[in-house]
């Protein structure tokens, strides 16, 4: 190391009303810069200085902190302080606003370019479970806007009352409190708990308190957190085979050993569940409308899949992604409500039920889960924009909510119709429709053995989104088909985007 | 098995203009309400079903899933469908909005009564990783409002431009296009980021553009993501000793096994660090301003710790809390903007620049990890509300976050400058208050060996909100002190705080 020389510094006085540390600093900096302190100089030690100028030492060594940090000294703790042997010499200023910058990143579908650099710089290493986590289900870049035929689960944005949740919104900022700009509450705003508590009471049977409800920002985030508080690496969890595939890989990303469940007409079938995996801890299950081939849940299995639950000590996850919209029979109680040994999560949410920019969710917790769940959500999330929250909150406590919801029934009950008779129209020998009876979205299923991922591909290059059947397959191959949403477009696009579809599926089918 | 009962089964006729899937369902349902399908009587094979009414054989499976959802029918595919040996009977119904709730959740402060529910009933089991999940470094029951002395990374409430952020809210939701209900992009609504991006480059010095940007809900998230993505289960991650327990906390819940690394007056320790853990995957710090001590990470440390992330492959989380309010020296630009191998994720939060309740975060993040961290962060998360991004957005741009920051610097350097003057009349042989050169609050020491715990608990029976330093330690025992914060009361109450938190701390520390 470098000789060090002990120097007695003189420094100017302190101008009146300059702060003692600014003054210090100033003069200090102004001694290495003027070369007074050359590279290498050992500062005298903070108790001298603080001694000589009458200062306290805190301030000498808040003084020697800030010219650390920007470059002027180094040191360590007992060894002393010393002028850096290199002055910073303006490399730790902010870069100008237009300076050049080095990295300018590219634009989806350049991933070649990517891999490549990554080949060059191999930098950061992605974790196992990292590989697993940086999968996602959904449309990173943001979904066009109007919506096209058959763009599975939307909801229909032109028919939102757009004016007046812009209104309530609006009130809503005028009246807001400014108690509203503190950190709410980490389980979610109260009065829309408790609306919500209210609807689900009524409308799925589920006896429980605003107590028991935990607002978060999507169902995506319960099933990852709830994964992560009660499986650990390598637990069974049962997933429905075809399934919802965002719900598998947010499962796989916690760590869960999935056990593929099959679904036939009443829904999962659990007593294969018993067989495959007797010992996992989740089973995450779509009781009221399995996603994607849209039985509900036969009330003799929804009893032995709690059964099963309870006696295992497991946690059922049910996804009540679109129950709102029945068009036939009569409205299904939730799973939630047979739940006498408090087993069940319930979820749902709101960018189905109003719209998908919202990102409101929110989950009905067994008692004894909440502050576990409300704890971890705390931890890793926080909380769900209040301002946000009290709008909601507002739209559902004045009605508008139910109304929007009540058109919305009768309006998708239409478009599931009007899908029915595109289909006898357009789809004989191509794609059969089974009975719509609730939801956004229906399969549709291709003849045996067709391809449907490449029916999917070749629709979309038509200008038509639909989802193949086989990407919501796990273990065993899913009955060929395509998921079709008819809710978020109108009839006549329905008409035209079946017609479009027929042609595609008739080259692809039979070569003509 | 109950032997079954083939039948051949006479239904009314179907109404003009019903539909056939409402007819047969109301058809067979009522069999099986009058007795004339008994329990256990196999129903007719679909095929034979529909062939003889005249429907497709999927209308008859709609119907009969329906019947089982509801619980009228049992069965499994290939084996036949029977009615259930006990009907539902109406406890599928949804349960009257007033019934009686079994469950009241117990409030807060009566955890002893849910610990015996538990033993009761020992339900399900956190995981092993669960229980470092279900550990909140946060108030989970909200603030209260106003904030009082000293609750520490507070900004101040009083002074937010209430009404203006009002307006501009009301302004974009009457603006608002129909497409922004639709799923907005998972790295942030663009606009939002390229705003960031210009801040960050100016004030902070980081070469970046939008494309770098994420826009999360807080920095808890990126922490729990980038955790989760570059780190294994096992894997050592340098944490801060003292440091911020959020961050120690996610971290540790993710399954990083933290390596303590001391802090001194220039910040970690980065040589301590290559010596304690050379391997760590991950290094979390607070260069500005070291979270809960104060010092800034001096230069020298930084190029140390980014050589040894460079050669190690290692990602550094830079949580740049609270750097926009510097009173004095100059601006400090961050470490990122010194990370030529493009290693370090930086974090800035609107929480504690506009109000916490708004809930939006961002990082800039190396090139190499924009993908993964968004494609992950939309598996686990979506996105964040697209209208308060909006929002957020404009008040921005319009130049209002800007204005409000310059005004609360000036006044927080104010406040600072209150606290110290307070410091000076009240605290003498009780807290130390070394120089406040940045921030929202600031560390004071109370004399060696004191409990700072107990110091704290005792202000907070005075209604003095305090945090002690010990809650910061990981590994090493803290100097004993306090963390105040002094943005978000104003000067009188300042005094009055410390005057109340020298009595406290006089009668504890000389019982007098």
């Amino acid at each position: 190391m470098r000789r060090a020389t002990e120097i007695d510094l003189p420094l100017n006085e302190r101008p009146d009303g300059m702060p003692l540390q600014r003054w210090l600093y100033g003069e200090l900096r102004a001694a290495i810069l003027q070369g007074r302190l050359g590279p290498g100089a050992r500062l005298p030690a903070t108790r001298d200085l603080a001694a000589r100028h009458g200062v306290s030492r805190g301030t000498v060594l808040g003084v020697f902190a800030q010219l650390a940090a920007e470059g002027y000294l180094s040191g360590a703790v007992g060894r002393g302080s010393f002028v850096a042997s290199e002055l910073p010499d303006g490399r730790f200023e902010a870069a100008p606003a237009s300076a050049a910058l080095p990295h300018t990143r590219r634009k989806a579908g350049t991933r070649a370019a990517a891999a490549n650099a990554n080949a060059a710089n191999p930098g950061i290493a992605l974790s196992a479970r990292g590989r697993l986590l940086a999968r996602s289900a959904f449309a990173i870049e943001g979904r066009s806007f109007p919506s096209r035929a058959f763009r599975p689960s939307q909801p229909d944005l032109q028919s939102f009352p757009f004016a007046l949740w812009a209104r309530v919104a609006a009130r809503r900022s005028r009246l807001l409190n400014r108690s509203m700009l503190a950190d709410g509450e980490a389980q979610g705003y109260r009065p829309l708990r408790e609306v919500i508590a209210e609807h689900v009471r009524v409308t799925r049977g589920i006896a429980c308190t605003a107590d028991h409800i935990a607002i978060v920002g999507s169902v995506q985030q319960v099933i990852d957190l709830a994964a992560r508080l009660w499986l650990d690496p390598g637990d069974a969890a049962w997933m429905e085979d075809p399934g919802y595939h965002g719900a598998r890989l947010v499962l796989e990303a916690a760590g869960a050993r999935i056990a593929a469940v099959p679904v036939d007409m009443y829904g999962i079938d659990v007593a294969e569940g018993r067989r495959l995996a007797p010992h996992a801890r989740l089973a995450y299950v779509t009781a009221g409308r399995q996603a994607p081939l849209g039985p509900a849940l036969s009330l003799e299995r929804r009893l032995a899949l709690l059964d099963w639950a309870h006696a295992q000590g497991a946690l059922v996850i049910e996804d009540d992604y679109d129950s709102e919209y029945r068009f036939e029979g009569r409205p299904l109680a939730a799973l939630k409500s047979l739940d006498k040994a408090d087993h069940v999560i319930y979820c749902g949410t709101f960018s189905k039920l109003l719209f998908p920019a919202l990102r409101i969710a929110y989950a009905v917790l067994p008692e004894r889960l909440v502050d576990p769940f409300v704890s971890a959500w705390s931890l890793t999330a926080r909380h769900v924009p209040l301002d946000q929250q009290a709008t909601l909150h507002a739209f559902i406590a004045e009605g508008h909510a139910g109304r929007h919801v009540r058109r919305m029934r009768e309006l998708y009950g239409e478009r599931a119709e009007a899908l029915r008779e595109a289909a006898r129209r357009h789809w004989t020998g191509l794609l059969a429709l089974p009975p719509i009876v609730a939801g956004l979205d229906a399969p549709a299923f291709l003849p045996a053995g067709a391809d449907d991922a490449l029916a999917a591909r070749l629709a979309a290059e038509a200008g038509i989104e639909t989802r193949p059947l086989s990407s919501y397959a796990i273990e065993r191959a899913a009955p060929a088909g395509l998921v079709l949403g008819f809710a978020g477009v109108g009839a006549d696009e329905i008409d035209a985007g079946a017609r479009t579809l027929a042609r595609v599926l008739q080259r692809m089918l039979y070569r003509t």
